[in-house]
């Protein structure tokens, strides 16, 4: 087998880590002809050092082919040291009655000092990945803190979100996931995103016009943004397997292109496209070549979608501006 | 894609259960290039239920190109419908201070239904891996109860001792995973277990003359054995994703076969070999081709090697007869 590629996972110790570390060690995101080295970042704390020390053993239990290698590390350097793909999964998450800026201040305390380390630590051509929310404004405060790096490097995670509708619109229209192409969530990884079947289409036609308007209004949209809750209420734990996935298609879009005549959604830096303002990291559809993504173009966009989209952008930007400002 | 095949996994809202069913739905027992169909059994109970339907919402929510259908259900016979592949995972494990009668009879209960009604549902080559402990006693009990099956239908899980064997192995041989080959476990899946180095090669060289024999006898033979033990109090919860990797390398190397020049053990009814009495689930060293498993034969065994391998025997036996007894 090649040189490695180096996977960098934070959060390691936590229910993701979990479910990402083997599906990624057992070749699932580079395939089984190319192998990984694994770099486990989390807390420097007893009981999470012995969880991932937990999760290293395991990972050695299993003898996969194609784990070249598992580090476990409490050290930001050590941990994305030569990285080639980055998965920022630890975080601060909103809980209820929270003040933004104490969410923020935690976050910055987080993604300031990653951002700096993959800066100064990863590949040039890094893939970096942030699936702790909030994602938008996480991944934006770590582009601020990694000058000699592109906005290119950095991508949110909505994939979560894009394959919920994609589950939920599949059912509804009678046919299998894998025929829904061009889902589209605009916006924020948050309650504001908005969730756009308006370009979908399955075996050719538009499900626009298969799919009835008003079951999307009032039930599709409302549950793909509720989803998470749905899910925590039942299992009494919050998504790890499905958000592992999502991470996982992420990465591999991105990596090895997305499919001709489909696109998927990244929360990327905007360029203005769409007329979201530059500078934000915003979800928009996006299609993927030569490890590049590129925001899709030219589509026609309503105003009833326009409204939601500012609307969604107007969080977005209070969140990151304030982050700014916390940063000084 | 062709029909897909239909996987029955019990116990399902547990924590193997959760890290098989994404890895499995992914594609990573079939091929990317075959569809399965999940059934996902677990006791009709509420807060089971509805974790169960957590999981199932959590794979709709991947939308994984390879899942056909996911059905949650409480009903064996429902669960066993048909299937090709089932792991039995849900079981009552030995707890301290349980008396073996005790642990017999809530297996018996368990794995007697389960058996008939997988001779009653499943398909005819149906390849059933028992993961639940006590996994050997487990799958007698299931063979019992499936004369219209044969004994070839049912097999054991000692694979994740065989795995945890190899990885600690290739830490001391200083080499990779993948070039240690012909790992034997011998017996019981339990501390009387026989993690047997004497056929491993690397590099085509056999690890015996690399390693030192006291480190086998003295660190490595026992903590392969008491390996759940630590990693169970390194996280605080049993093995759970090396335990669901280790069930679909098993289930892989069935269907699919076993590399040449190389071996897997796997729980399965003695036929004499080594010496070994007929009609126990003993683990042996298998090769596996055309979706049917064979114990390696001529291998040679010394006194000490012997003297562990009836000893572990006697375990299975006692627990067997047992178990038989209290079957009537």
């Amino acid at each position: 087998m090649s040189k490695p590629l180096v996977v960098t996972i934070t959060g390691a110790a936590g229910q993701i880590g979990y479910a990402l570390a083997f599906r990624i060690a057992a070749g699932e995101l580079f395939g089984k002809n190319r192998s990984v080295e694994l770099r486990l970042l989390d807390l420097d704390m007893e009981a999470i050092v012995k969880r991932l020390t937990g999760l290293q053993y395991e990972l050695d239990d299993c003898a996969f082919d194609t784990l070249a290698k598992t580090v476990i590390t409490t050290d930001t350097d050590e941990a994305f040291k030569d990285s080639d793909a980055v998965f920022l999964v630890g975080s601060r998450p909103r809980t209820q009655g929270m003040e933004r800026r104490d969410l923020l201040g935690a976050n910055i305390a987080i993604f300031k000092t990653q951002g700096k380390a993959i800066n100064d630590n990863a590949k040039r051509d890094v893939k970096v990945l942030v699936v702790g929310n909030p994602v938008n404004t996480n991944c934006y405060i770590a582009i601020q803190n990694a000058p000699d790096l592109t906005k290119e490097n950095f991508t949110a995670m909505l994939r979560l979100d894009h394959n919920r509708a994609i589950g939920l619109l599949s059912h509804k229209a009678g046919c299998h996931p894998r025929d829904i192409k061009k889902m589209t969530i605009w916006g924020n990884h948050s309650k504001s995103q908005v969730p756009d079947i308006s370009n979908c289409e399955f075996h050719g036609k538009k499900v626009s016009g298969v799919v009835d308007g008003d079951w999307v209004s009032n039930e599709f949209i409302p549950r793909v943004k509720a989803r998470g809750q749905e899910i925590l209420e039942l299992r009494g734990a919050s998504s790890a397997g499905s958000a592992a996935n999502a991470a996982i298609c992420h990465m591999k879009n991105w990596y090895f292109g997305t499919p001709e005549g489909d696109w998927v959604t990244m929360g990327v830096m905007s360029d203005g496209s769409y007329g979201i303002p530059e500078g934000y990291v915003y979800g928009f559809p996006v299609v993927c070549r030569d490890g590049k993504y590129e925001i899709v173009q030219g589509l026609d966009i309503d105003d009833g979608l326009r409204t939601e989209m500012m609307r969604s952008f107007e969080e977005i930007k209070e969140e990151a501006d304030t982050a700014k400002e916390l940063l000084g």
